[in-house]
């Protein structure tokens, strides 16, 4: 005889909704550093963001059923930051450094809420627009991304069997575990998660965390998810993101100011962070761009974060501006994120080795690769570029050019005003898979 | 919060054994065949069942605590037939056949329990012997195997953390579901399970047999677990084993009657049975002495399941003892069952398609096949050569010689009498591994 725990049966079979975030923490730490420089500094700038579903092929709205994605936003929007969160917020050291996040911020955070949303559906694809300040809007980015990437992961397995799915996550377990020890033959890896927003789910995301922990070792030095990063005291990690040249770039208005902005935003930045935050993200308006017009003192910034470029490319260009400009990269860190995966892991490590410091910010292909996991014939858990960028700011549009044409966002007549402000040097298109 | 289920949680930590064996129909179907046949014919026969550990590198005794051997021994001999199983075994059709079990023998069933054991050790093996009526030890054989083969691998994995299992169970799964793809691709397979005895654990077991359930759909026709099969509304396959010739030859005595008991054996099998459980298990004393002085009404019988001899040698050698008493080998039925993997069972089937009917018993490779998958070192958890052989008769030594020399298991000199009597023809040293 089987006893069954009637409670638990009960509770379970009685889900109204099975969230998918459930913590305001659930986001990327970088998320929160930036929150507070645009809440000390832009506190009154309005920003719109928007999810873009860069593979357009997949017909979102056909797959996602609206009242479940509304549901889920819904959701999100009851949360609110605990005690226990801003207590960690506020008592944890983050990069070495306590008291990252001011007091009067966190206070602040205290009363935070998810704004509200605008959501249609227009030929197969989601409307999904998150107007308002951007101190808020601006925590919405990661929730919405996670939400509907983790509602097509559930369409593409509902209706299975219990058994089909007990292969599948078998299977992918396996497959997350080869690659771990394949990473583990590289001694001086320095490697975090960086997968929450394109992530199967929330679930899973916190099993490829805990599979990096054990296999990897100190090789593992934490994960851009907040809520795992405390859960499972890790490192938070993470620095800044292309949304704060895009808002500056879109406030600044005329010519000479569109091409500062780039800098403006090193300037706020290095008012609040210091050492291993001194990150520079250089694609935003084209990295070749972005060095051929850095003010020198750039080159004293800790390290760089290449985005879309090929990883050999984007890394020997910035080692070249680096001895240039008489540093010495060996003391400098170059962080690679864009689309990695283990064979482009292995050969950046192995290509730039002894050169300059390295750390692998791995996403997508860590928290979602189930190609060849699935025992029956879907595609709907292929990973798919899903984006939510900034596309509005105090009225004007904002722009994002990219190394990668494929990855410009913002309205096409301002995308080619910033083409003639920055110039094309160095971009080139490649296919965008995650 | 998470609320833990407290009277769940309390019960299991406070389990007291987990038993390997939870029931008497945990046992291979054939057994309960032969145990019909025994306890009709042959009710005053003493036979002594011994394990025989052939993986000699393998120190059982230091890796299994010789008090939790005890300790689930002690636990199989409480088990009895319940109401349940005794009513499935009456009423379920076998082999399309009703009624394959006599009320009197059930009955008789209904009191049974495994007799008494010895168990001491030496040289860091078990000395583990069952003496008793034949009657009541031949059904010590698959639970003393699973219970010695489960506990060596609870030993494998015993400290190790929860995560280390869950790579080791999910690469475990994944493993098989490749080998299952595989399978699926040869259109007219039948296959089933006769992993019970060398199986890494039961639960594991029945996780394969769901597995094959799902995957292979009717070209999986069944399994030899009988506790299996009728929780899972599968057939339970499978027809005799070599102690039947080994205990008649025993009690033979003299030349001649030993020379005639492998057919005496099929005489009184085929007064109970018909169709498709009339099997012919030719190498108990060799397959080429076997079909050498084989009764012409031996090939009327529908097929043979050759156990020794490379799967294609020893088909063929059937075939062509077939084609030479003019049956046609179309209308037969081959089982192959010796040490079978994917690799062997593809090779075997595209040789004798269209030839012959086949079938396969999937064993070792299917129920205990963790190689490469442990996220930790250990060959504990590679399987091992391990059977329960009838050793004794009356006080007479009992003989196999199998055509494989590495697998004759007896007295030396009652196995060189043996040698004179039936010749050592066809018979040569192959590494057993399973």
């Amino acid at each position: 005889m089987i006893l069954t725990d009637l409670a638990t049966r009960a509770y379970n079979h009685n889900w109204r909704l099975d969230p998918v975030v459930r913590s305001l923490l659930d986001t990327d730490f970088y998320k929160l550093l930036m929150l507070q420089m645009i809440w000390l500094r832009y506190p009154k700038v309005q920003a719109t963001f928007e999810l873009i579903n860069r593979s357009r092929q997949v017909r979102l709205a056909e797959v996602v059923p609206e009242s479940e994605l509304r549901a889920q936003l819904d959701h999100a929007r009851t949360l609110r930051f605990t005690k226990k969160e801003l207590i960690w917020l506020a008592g944890n050291t983050f990069y070495g450094r306590t008291q990252m996040f001011r007091p009067e911020f966190l206070a602040w955070l205290a009363d935070f809420r998810l704004p509200g949303y605008e959501l249609s559906r227009e030929d197969g694809q989601f409307v999904l627009r998150f107007p308002g300040p951007w101190t808020h809007t601006t925590l919405w980015e990661i929730p919405a991304l996670a939400i509907v990437n983790e509602l097509r992961s559930r369409a593409a397995i509902k209706d299975r069997g219990r058994f089909a799915l007990d292969v599948l996550y078998a299977r992918a377990k396996a497959k997350l575990w080869e690659k771990v020890e394949r990473l583990r033959a590289l001694p001086d890896l320095v490697l975090s998660d960086f997968g929450t927003r394109r992530r199967h789910g929330f679930l899973w995301q916190s099993w490829c965390v805990q599979a990096l922990k054990e296999g990897l070792g100190g090789r593992f030095i934490g994960t851009s998810n907040v809520l795992l990063a405390m859960e499972a005291d890790l490192e938070a990690i993470g620095t800044n993101a292309h949304e704060l040249p895009m808002v500056l770039a879109a406030l600044a208005g005329d010519d000479a100011g569109v091409r500062a902005a780039p800098y403006r935003v090193l300037e706020d930045w290095r008012e609040l962070y210091a050492g291993n935050l001194l990150i520079v993200l250089p694609d935003t308006y084209g990295t070749a761009a972005f060095l051929r017009d850095a003010p020198d003192w750039v080159a004293d910034w800790t390290g760089f974060r290449p985005d879309s470029l090929p990883p050999m490319e984007g890394g020997e260009q910035i080692l070249r501006w680096w001895q240039a400009r008489g540093r010495d990269p060996r003391g400098k860190l170059l962080i690679f994120s864009d689309g990695m995966d283990v064979d482009s892991i292995e050969a950046t490590y192995r290509h730039f080795h002894g050169r300059v410091r390295m750390s692998f910010g791995w996403g997508t292909n860590l928290t979602n690769d189930f190609r060849g996991c699935a025992p029956f014939p879907t595609d709907g858990l292929d990973a798919i570029s899903l984006v939510c960028k900034v596309t509005e700011v105090d009225g004007r549009p904002a722009v994002k050019l990219s190394d990668n044409p494929r990855k410009a966002t913002g309205d096409p007549r301002e995308v080619q005003r910033y083409l003639r402000l920055f110039g094309a040097e160095g971009m080139a298109e490649k296919p965008v898979r995650v």
